[in-house]
């Protein structure tokens, strides 16, 4: 069931006439004299007007409540490492396009020539007017870390590095109904994470926020076990540091329940995964190879439970499912920021989602009859189309109850309802 | 024939869901499983590596040849002044729109929180990767001198700041044409330019490049006439003052060949165009009220060519007949530059195709049976199909043999033919 993608067809797609993937159009009448003359000179005066009186007014008359940037520097591309700029427009164009098709969000593509970090936030605090949310994309650690911090200190509109916080809230959903099924408790559990960049972090964070003990958890990079004797040790990473004895990423899967892989393909072989605890976890999200293949894995043990970032296996731990609905919830109540409670209500929203039965629809595009919550469906589909009726409500919910929503809902039911207007 | 507008219907026309006036969308297929993983991952990586090896190839996978920026602060938007950045997001809008719907030029909206030249460069400079060319709007002046002049000379895209150039161009082709009419060389003509803005300064100057002698123009600010015993004249305004013995706006209007206000409503008496020379050219620019009423200066003198910016009169100047089409025929050779011979290419194609016979269509939808070359036809409207397969081809040959083209056009007739999509 992999798809088979070459070379060939994928640059020819974005060859093909309009290059690229986004284009614009206008979203109000443009034809007559009387429509050129309130969409631009001299009506337009107006709405600017009204603006300069009441800034609020912007989201009112202009489309920055609906539009979202997606800003890359470039200097951490997928899994390709610092191409600059120019190379990144593919993937924020990509992502752009998947907020609309996903979530009725319209999203401007911004590629910055800057890499300092005080530089990149100067430029993109620059930008905020414009826009009515921030998905910072592909900045590399350490420094997304200081950019998206100062970012959410200084800007009233919503911020969110979805390297980190994307994947780390999909994961975090995948993990909560994973140990549902293998019947643990999140605080008892050991947890070993390899990698140390900025989605292994932000993983790290969010479930220690979910429950997992810092004491139960062992952070690893490409030195081996990030312990507290190390040298040089700063920045983030410092704070997952350990003091147990153990120094390789080997030593630390002994009895381990969970292995969260954010780092390269093919480190893991059959035996690390024996080695683990009784039905363990196993979430191999290096792209497009997994830290295990997937079909090694489950045919090693039987009472596994694995997840990847590939759509070609189930249980793809996939950032789709989260970065549209939360932008969407942020912005239809001008939420100031995308904050912690907002993120978690997107965790318990997606784990619920996947426990509920799984409409017909689903099951026909995925070419299944049968799929339901287990082992090998932990998390919603993509093409699920409850995912923005419930996902987005969640973040709106949040937002309001922690204070930073600068619009309420009146009727709930009433806007669930509207957001199947994005639903396509 | 005035058109009425009124502020209710200008507000509803921007607040109508979706509020303001541009959106985005895909422009290839994203609708399977398939199209997803070549649009987005893993396929995306591909493109990213050939941009990565050769940074040109930004022009053939993504949207980048075909996106123009249209850059605000707000300092100067329309006649209102300092806004402010969120103030100028309705102009922006409508001038992006405007891009797309005359030249099918995508165009982002971007309003920017900073005011001083050097960081507004430093800005502008770092989202350059994005876009194919820049169109700076609404900066004030002097700013916005050293802003495009920096620009201009720093990137490898096309910049222009169309205050100045877009109105410029546009009453240098009308002029042009006026002084055919009333059989005057340019060489001799005394010219006045009321203002001493953006567009002012930038008119100047192009008359001058189209033949106007130096000592033959004079330049009045709030203050009366520039003049050389001025204290405190600096920057460009100083470059057009003048030694003449002329203290006032009334009295440089004596024999004045040419008025060209660029200033405020209403400032013109009929007396004052009555000193003017035989068959004087009056265009009055300010907007919305001209300088001169239309009907009070034609009723006063019937040997006058009269213009304004109002699209209600004859012979409007709108900017709307140059950017667009100045930034097509600059996109389709990769221009690295707007340049002096590509400005003046629009200037003289504008003026040429005023002197054609006018399309049906074209006066069809003006609702007048004869529209010909003449005192009250001067330029060509804002409908004519013509304009982007005239004035485009003109700038994009310029940019060629002016040397700022990267890529050139082997067949001009089937590029003319290809100009034609865009046309509504």
């Amino acid at each position: 069931m992999s798809i088979k993608i070459t070379k060939e067809a994928v640059l020819d797609y974005h060859a093909q006439k309009p290059a690229g993937k986004l284009g614009i159009h206008a979203t109000k009448p443009l034809q007559t004299q009387y429509d050129l003359s309130i969409a631009y000179s001299p009506g337009v005066a107006i709405p600017c007007q009204a603006i300069a009186e009441d800034k609020q007014q912007v989201y009112n008359y202009t489309a920055k409540g609906n539009l979202v940037a997606v800003i890359s520097n470039g200097t951490a591309i997928l899994g390709l490492g610092n191409l600059g700029p120019e190379a990144a427009k593919p993937v924020m164009e990509g992502k752009a396009i998947l907020l609309k098709k996903f979530a009725g969000i319209d999203a401007f593509d911004i590629e910055i020539d800057a890499t300092e970090p005080a530089d990149v936030i100067h430029i993109i605090k620059a930008l905020a007017p414009t826009f009515g949310g921030i998905n910072l994309e592909d900045f590399k650690a350490p420094e997304c870390f200081e950019i998206e911090t100062a970012l959410k200190e200084q800007l009233s509109i919503p911020v969110m590095h979805d390297d980190q916080h994307g994947t780390a809230i999909i994961a975090g959903a995948a993990l909560k109904n994973a140990l549902l099924l293998v019947k643990k408790e999140i605080g008892n559990i050991q947890v070993v994470i390899n990698g140390a960049g900025a989605g292994a972090i932000a993983c790290a964070k969010l479930i220690v926020a979910l429950g997992v003990k810092p004491g139960n958890l062992v952070m690893c990079d490409t030195q081996g076990v990030i312990r507290k004797d190390r040298e040089e040790l700063a920045g983030e990473k410092s704070r997952f540091a350990t003091d147990r004895s153990v120094h390789t990423l080997v030593e630390a899967l002994k009895g381990a329940d969970v292995f969260m892989g954010l780092s390269k393909g093919n480190i893991l072989q059959p035996e690390h995964i024996l080695d683990m605890a009784e039905r363990p976890i196993v979430f191999a999200l290096a792209n497009p190879n997994p830290e295990i293949n997937y079909d090694l894995a489950v045919n090693t043990r039987k009472d596994i439970i694995m997840a990847t970032g590939r759509s070609d296996y189930p249980n793809q731990i996939n950032n789709v499912l989260g970065f549209p609905y939360i932008f969407r919830g942020a912005l239809d109540v001008w939420a100031t920021a995308i904050n912690e409670p907002m993120k978690l209500a997107a965790v318990e929203a997606l784990a619920a989602l996947a426990q509920q039965p799984v409409p017909n629809q689903v099951k026909k595009a995925y070419g299944v009859e049968s799929l339901e919550f287990g082992s090998t469906y932990i998390l919603p589909k993509p093409i699920d189309p409850r995912l923005i009726t419930t996902v987005s409500p969640a973040v709106a919910q949040a937002a309001i109850s922690s204070g930073v929503a600068k619009k309420h809902i009146g009727d709930w039911e009433a806007y669930k309802e509207s957001l199947k207007q994005y639903i396509e």
